[in-house]
Parts: structure tokens; C-alpha cells; sequence
């Protein structure tokens, strides 16, 4: 019974995601990559350049995915000979996959300079290598590569191209902004003159961030009529990367303009995995995911804002422009120097803190959460030093233990055999049940050797620590110069249970700012652990 | 002669920018920041909102730009009071600025379920709020709030607002995608329509990131007739952040379509300070720059080995949209050893370092950069330390001192009158000219007691560091957890001459990667006193 068109989706960040700065897969990883993708719904997954390194050639000796057509990219044959005698050509055709992608050069410049040929010699040789691929059985589609700058410069070469792979039989010509810089209305008029040569339901685009347009020159050329759209997880690729389908996937399935009109292959249930898919890639990469990344960002519907703060309580609907769990993230509403009460009370209540929404405490709780936040705390990014801060306010926090005195101690020297050795060193002393505790430990650094001595004896609390790690360590230094303050946030983990949390420190002093994070990382620990019920 | 019509930017970096999870600026933040946006050339800075805050009514003691116009921020008087009686619009009046911005709501239901007040009382709020802000000399615009979801829902509405906005004399009617969900095409449709009731020449548009087509939307606004552009710097701000001027800027200035058409307050040379511009907010940001943004990126203008890379050096600008030096930001080919080596002599050439290209011994320094980099070191921020690393492999570095050892403790404890006070100390015990020298001081953390102590006797050399100082310090935690490694920057200048340079230092050890630092600083600034002649 749909009306509606289909949109299909052609993934490429196994092969131009490849070329992003600071990016390598192994085969492992494409593995993976390749079956994240396939559970996602994308049509196609392009997994790289058969021919062109070791990588793609073993991930290539077997098909990748099991929905998804898996493509194989590749140059078409070289100028001056034949198909059949290109090494290139038959790496590809060699290759398992169901689809042959063939990058060909469509702006006459690139023609006469890169491959030094004629552009009659160009267009044989698409010709050529597009029916060489239709006969080994394999879908065929051709990336015209600098096709908007080409059409710009030379329209009727630029066509010539695009029609030469369509009457050849290649399903789909991709039209390529290569170099990233085009706008979106040119996109879109470029694409309505194509169509008139290549039906729209044969055409692809492939767009480049270069001027933070590429999703909406995406979305340009399917409004123009191009059926296809090429992208990457996260936006990675080249320079300033691809489309990114991370965010496109959602615009086409959420926003009616495009949902009314077009369907793609990810079903409501796949786009509720989409922010894990996200973060799950990035953690292959291993890098911090983008927070304020559209959609599946951990800030895309954070709000700060004392005026939203109440409004979103409200009715979540008004301010926001999707529901998050549509794409399977969530709300937050932070506290902070911005904060009114209702942030307060938000907080509270996402941090099961008991409270009375019209207990008088709570105004000195705001009140100290902003001076201390124009000190340089940062409560957002430590929702236990938070918990604590609140519920000390609410008389809910039992003094588990009083740190008498500390001293850390660094000393760089050179030892008995002549090499130069540094030894950190810390000492505490904490008064538990009216008894005096004093241990001393070495750490690779001040702050080590100040968690080290702090665990080693918390009395009748030791057994509850013993699973305690400090899994992260950030320092910030506010106002820099002379009148600068330290600002440290820890992040801690409870081996037994996985759970983390974090805790802020802020003095003149770094040791003194990382020891008020670590006592607040404890002190949660315990809390936490019904300690206070001892 | 120039028939170019004036974009007008306004940026709210410090405003909607500080709306961003994780970003709180102080009050030394708020004034670099405004200085760096001054410089570049934008037409308007807002810089906060006076009365939210005890951080925003300090900034709005006195007026902190000079070329552009200093803008608060705030809401128009509240249902049900008159203006002389609202305590918010007192203070935004209060404030040292030029412009103030209010924001108003534009969706009825909005006014209904938010404000819990009739449409028309708001449209009296919205005329009196501006006319009390004209009267107080201050050019006024509106935020028109939700205006396209508003204007979706009820466009008599939306349109009652903007007009009543203008006709109070508003200089500036903003139309606002507060939930940042609109595309391109809407933004445009419902632009022309407002322009036939509003002069765009008084309309701004505020776009969102939420779909990744802040720039578009806000790009389609101006064709459509706006003549603001409301953004952020890096396109910081609430959830995925706001339109990014960052990237804005070079498209209106190198992109024919706009230039031809528009011009804008940043003229070619204030553009090529974008990139530095970018980065240096990062760096007060204490965060790594995005390596992907368009324009300013370090992988923006990065070819990696692999088809583009030799055609690139034949012609850069057909692989290159604009030329990279026009933003500040500079061509980056990752191929090989020998371009490696390529870089390196271009490095060697601006710091003019002394050298014989054919010198078999920078194959050494290459190697020892590319392993020091893996490590962690970072030579692109910290210019002092490849300077000094190039010439020690080059033999031109003499030992101007030996350290032999140093020491550094942090105690806190209760003093004698009950107080809790934290006391830093450090010892140095250097080496010159075959006499050990031995120096203590004391210093607010342990950083700085060990730099207090390294000047406090350099023997022969005191006199050339008495104008050395420490300007600023910033600490990263590379691969955090347990493989951790802390990389400390430093920057410092010499008073004398207002010079200023940057050194690295990499550790385990916070201490020893700050003290790497301080050394280098230290030996730096005598190698070009010129003491390496005494």
C-alpha cells in the first residue's frame, strides 16, 4: 500500500572513512564494522580497495555481510589498455562481493592532468570496465569523482560520463563532491539536470563536510531526485569527513518531510540501536565519541538552561525536536551555574536523592552549587560529588572518617648506579572511630601515591574499598596565570559491580583539588555501599 | 562602488555557547573571549545574561569590546508586571552594554503552557520590554523563541510577534529554531514569508545543530532575505550546538555565490587568523580541537597516501575547495618518511634553525620526533621544545646547567589555630660551572614551588631570567586508566620583551612532566639571551 519511494543507503566508511587522519582498521575490525552495519540496515557496505593493500585484499577472500550487498571499490581500467589485461580490474573482479564500485574521473581537467588521456579514452574505459564487471555477474555503479566541480567547468563532459556508466548498465552513477566545497542549492540544480539524462531512481550522491554541508547537500540531491545516498558512521572520511549517516538515518526516518515521502532499510526498532552503534564504533576506534553529535550525542538532549530546564519538565515534547529513545538516547538535564530550582529538583529526582521539593535546605543547596560553580566546580561532569553536596545539605551524610593531616612528596635523583630516578611518596592521616590511622605508599605520581596511602587503611571500611579503582583523572587549569586555580576531576569504578562515577576537586593547589576528588570518590563508595547503615 | 549588501554576524558564544554541557566560563574566560571575537570582526558580541548569575553580572560591569557592539541577553518582562517592575529587565538595563536582546517567546502554546499567560499579553510584554530598553539608549533586538515550530503551528501567531517586535523599534527581529529540528527548505519558506511583514534587512536567523544543518539553515536563511547570523565559535552551545561561525565565516568571504553578493566585518586578513582563532578558544577550553571541522580542522586541508596524495602535488588547487592559507591553516599530505622529512626541513626553515638539508643527522631528529610524538609529546603546541630538541641533534645546544636533583612535598594539616592550611615546598640542587647550588622556596602548589625554587639561583645566569615568567600551564592525560601518561604545556614570556614560547614535557609522572617543561623554558630563554656566547 506505500506511496513511497525507497531510499537506498550505501555506506563507505570501511573504504573512504579509511582515509580519515588518524583512522586504520585491521581486517579484525572491519570484521566487526562490517556487521555492525549489516544489523543496522544500511543496503550496501563498501569494504574498501581489493588490489590497493593487504588489509583489503584478505577482507575481501569472503563475503562480509550477510543482508547487506558487500561492494568492492576500485579504479576503472587505466588508459591505453584493455580490461582484460588491468591487474586493478581483476583484483576487483576477483574480490567476493555482490557489487562493483568504480571511482572514474568526470571533470575533463582531472582527465587531461591526473590520467594524462583523452576524455574519449576516459569514457571507453568506463564503458568497458562497467560491462566487464555486469558480465562477471557483479552490480555495477560508478562514482564520478569531481562530478560537480567537473559540470561546473564542463557540463557536457560532466554528462557525458554520467550517461556513458547508465547505458553501459551500471544500476547506480554516484554523483561526487570530491572536494567537499559545493552548496547546496548548486547540489540540487546540478542533480535536476542530470536526472534529465540518468533517471533519479539510477542516481547516487556522495557528499564531503568541507563546508558543514554534506548531510544537507545529501538531503539537496534526494529532493532533486537522486535515490542514493553515500555516508559514513560518525561522518569519518577524508579531510573533514563524509555524510554522515548517523545523522541522516534518523532526518529520513523521524522528520515527515522525508518520512512521508521516501523509506529506507532501518526499521523502527534498528534506529533504537543507533546511538549504540554510534558509541559502540567509536570505542573500536577507540576514541571519545563526539558529544554534541546529532541525534546519538550524550549532549543531544542535554539541556543546562534554568528557562528550558522548567519548560522541558513539563512537556519534554516542546523542546525537543525528535523523542530521544527513538534513537535510543536519553535526557539529561544538567545543574550548573545556569541552574534555577528546577534544574535542582530534576537532578534530584534522576539521582533517586529523597527530598521535599519544598524544603528550604534546597535553596542553600542552590546557593552552594553556584558559588561553588564560579570557583570553578564543575557539578555536570560530577554527578557524585553532587549526590554528596546534596545530601550533606539534607543532613544525609554520616562523617565516615576525618583526614588529620596528608603529605605527598616527589623526588627526582639520581640512584646508586647513576640513573636518575623519580620516586613519589604520600603519607595520611585519618582519625576513624576516635582511632588515629597513619599509612604511607609509593605511586607512579603525587596523586597515586595519595590514593595508594588513602586505601591502605580505612579501618572497619577497608573491605568496602577493595574494589574501588580510579579510572580516569582530568586537570584543568582555570584563569591560567597567576591567580590560577586547579580544577581535577576523577572518574572511579567499582571492579564488582562495573559501576562508575565521578567526583571534582578545585584549589590553588593540584594535590590539594586531586585529594578532595579522591576523598569525595570514597566517601561515595561508601555511601553508597550501606555503609552508613553500619 | 561596492552594491554588496552587509551580513551582519552576532555571535553568543559567551551567551548560548555557555549554554553547553561541560563548557563554564569565568569571568578572565568571558573577557579573553570577547577580545579574541572583537579582533576577528564580528559585528556583535553577547555576553551573557546580567542577573542569571554572579559570573554574568561582573562581565557586565563595564563594556568589554571596542570595536564590536557588547550585547546582554534577556527576557522581556514577565506576565502581569509592568516594565519599571521587573527585576530582570532592570538588570539587563543596568548592564554596561550597547545592545540588549530579549527573548520572547513566538509558539502560542508556549506562552500558554510555559509562560501560563494570553497571547496578547505577551505580545504587550515583547512593545514595552523594547521600547523600555530604546528609551535607556540601548539598540534592541528579539529573539523571537520556537519562531518556525511556532510559526508551524500557528503562523498569525509568530508573525503577531515579529511585527510587534519591529514596530516597538527593534532593530533586530531574530527568528529562532530553538529546537534546532527545521530543514534548510522550511528555514526558507518561512523566512520569505516574515520578510513580506518584517524587512529582512531587520531579520536574523539562530539555527541549532540538531539535524547537522545549522550552516545550511542559517545560509538558506540569508538567501531568503535575513541579514543576521546568530553563532558560536567552534559552533559551540545548548545540545549539539549552535551555527558555527568558525565555519560560516569563510564560506560568506571565499565562496563566489555569497561573496559575490554579501560582505561581512572580517576582512581577508583578520580570516587568515581564523585557524589560530579556533584553536586558541580549544585551548582555553582545555579541549583537543575538533581534527575534522571544516576550514580550521588540522585534517582539513589532509590528503592521506593513496590516489589524491601525488595527484594533489601536481595541482593542490583542484583537490583543494580553497586554499588553506586563506583561513590560517595549512596543507598536510601524510605520506611516507620522505614526506616526513619534507616537513621537517619546512619546520627547520621558519624557526630559522640553521641547517644543511643533505645533514645525515636529521634523519636522527626525524626519528626521535616521530618516537617522542608516539609518546606523547606534542611539538605542533610547543614550539620552544622542537627548537631546542633540533638544535641539540644539530650540536648547537651547550649544558648551561646540570640538575642533580630536586624534591617536592605538599602537606595540609590543622595549624596552630585550628585551621586547616596546605604548605608547598621544593628543593633544587643544580650544577654550574662546577659549583652546586641548592635553593628552596615555597610556592600555592608544587609546580610552582619547584619554578620558584629552579630562579632563585641560576648562578652566572640569574640576570637573564629575572623577566621569565610562567603564563601558563596546562596539564592532559593521554590514553587515561592505567597505561596513563600526563603531558604538560607550558607557556612563558620574557617581561623584558613580551616574547612568548611554548615547551612540552611527557611523564608518568605529573611532577617530572612539568619540571621537562620548566627546563626547557628555562634553557630556551638562555640559549637566546644570548648567554650561550658568555
Amino acid at each position: 500500500m506505500s506511496a513511497r519511494e525507497r531510499i537506498h543507503l550505501y555506506d563507505t566508511t570501511l573504504r573512504d572513512g579509511a582515509q580519515t587522519p588518524g583512522i586504520d582498521f585491521s581486517v579484525e575490525d572491519k570484521i566487526l564494522v562490517a556487521r555492525m552495519l549489516d544489523d543496522l540496515g544500511v543496503d550496501y557496505v563498501e569494504g574498501g580497495y581489493p588490489g590497493a593493500n593487504p588489509t583489503d585484499d584478505a577482507f575481501f577472500t569472503e563475503k562480509r555481510t550477510r543482508r547487506a550487498r558487500f561492494s568492492a571499490f576500485g579504479m576503472t581500467r587505466r588508459p591505453g589498455v584493455s580490461v582484460s589485461n588491468d591487474p586493478g580490474v581483476a583484483a576487483l573482479l576477483q574480490a567476493e562481493a555482490d557489487a562493483v564500485c568504480f571511482v572514474a574521473k568526470s571533470w575533463d581537467y582531472h582527465v587531461e592532468v591526473a590520467l594524462k588521456t583523452t576524455g574519449e579514452e576516459n569514457l571507453a574505459g568506463i564503458a568497458q570496465s562497467v560491462e566487464a564487471a555486469r558480465a562477471a555477474g557483479r552490480e555495477v555503479m560508478v562514482d564520478c569523482e569531481h562530478f560537480f566541480d567537473g559540470y561546473k567547468a564542463n557540463p557536457a563532459y560532466a554528462l557525458a560520463c554520467a550517461r556513458t556508466a547508465h547505458e553501459a548498465g551500471a544500476r547506480w552513477v554516484v554523483l561526487c563532491d570530491t572536494n567537499g566545497g559545493s552548496m547546496p542549492h548548486e547540489i540540487a540544480a546540478i542533480v535536476r539536470e542530470v536526472a534529465a539524462v540518468v533517471p533519479g531512481s539510477h542516481l547516487g550522491i556522495h557528499a564531503h563536510d568541507d563546508t558543514g554541508q554534506a548531510v544537507a547537500n545529501s538531503l539537496a540531491a534526494v529532493a532533486a531526485g537522486v535515490r542514493q545516498i553515500q555516508g559514513t558512521l560518525n561522518g569519518i572520511g577524508e579531510r573533514c569527513g563524509n555524510a554522515n549517516l548517523t545523522t541522516l538515518i534518523p532526518t529520513l526516518k523521524l522528520k515527515a518531510e522525508w518520512a512521508d515521502r521516501f523509506e529506507i532499510g532501518v526499521d523502527d526498532e534498528r534506529l533504537r540501536t543507533l546511538t549504540h552503534v554510534s558509541r559502540a564504533f567509536d570505542e573500536l576506534l577507540n576514541r571519545a565519541p563526539a558529544r554534541h553529535a546529532p541525534y546519538v550525542g550524550t549532549s543531544a538532549f542535554a539541556t543546562k538552561a534554568g528557562i528550558h530546564a522548567s519548560a522541558i519538565l513539563k512537556d519534554p515534547r516542546t523542546y525537543e525536536h525528535v523523542a530521544p529513545e527513538t534513537v535510543g538516547n536519553r535526557r539529561r538535564v544538567l545543574v550548573s551555574d545556569q541552574a534555577g530550582r528546577s534544574n535542582l529538583l530534576a537532578e534530584l529526582e534522576r539521582l533517586a536523592i529523597p527530598h521535599d521539593p519544598k524544603d528550604r535546605r534546597l535553596d542553600g543547596l542552590l546557593r552552594e552549587v553556584k558559588e561553588r560553580e564560579a570557583r570553578g566546580f564543575a557539578y555536570e561532569a560530577a554527578d557524585a560529588s553532587f549526590d554528596l553536596l546534596a545530601r550533606r545539605h539534607l543532613g544525609a551524610v554520616p562523617a565516615f572518617f576525618e583526614v588529620k593531616s596528608y603529605r605527598t612528596m616527589v623526588e627526582r635523583r639520581y640512584n646508586a648506579r647513576g640513573e636518575i630516578v623519580t620516586m613519589s611518596e604520600a603519607v595520611v592521616k585519618l582519625k576513624i572511630d576516635g582511632e588515629t590511622l597513619m599509612s604511607v605508599a609509593e605511586g607512579n605520581g603525587p596523586v597515586n601515591a595519595l590514593d595508594q596511602a588513602l586505601r591502605k587503611d580505612l579501618g572497619r571500611y577497608q573491605s568496602e574499598i577493595e574494589t574501588l579503582e580510579l579510572v580516569d583523572y582530568k586537570v584543568r587549569i582555570l584563569n591560567g596565570g597567576t591567580g590560577a586555580v586547579t580544577r581535577v576531576l576523577i572518574e572511579s569504578r567499582d571492579r564488582a559491580t562495573d559501576r562508575r562515577w565521578s567526583t571534582v576537586g578545585v584549589s590553588e593547589n593540584i594535590i590539594d583539588a586531586s585529594f578532595q576528588a579522591l576523598i569525595d570518590s570514597i566517601t561515595y563508595k561508601l555511601l553508597n555501599a550501606g555503609a552508613a547503615d553500619l
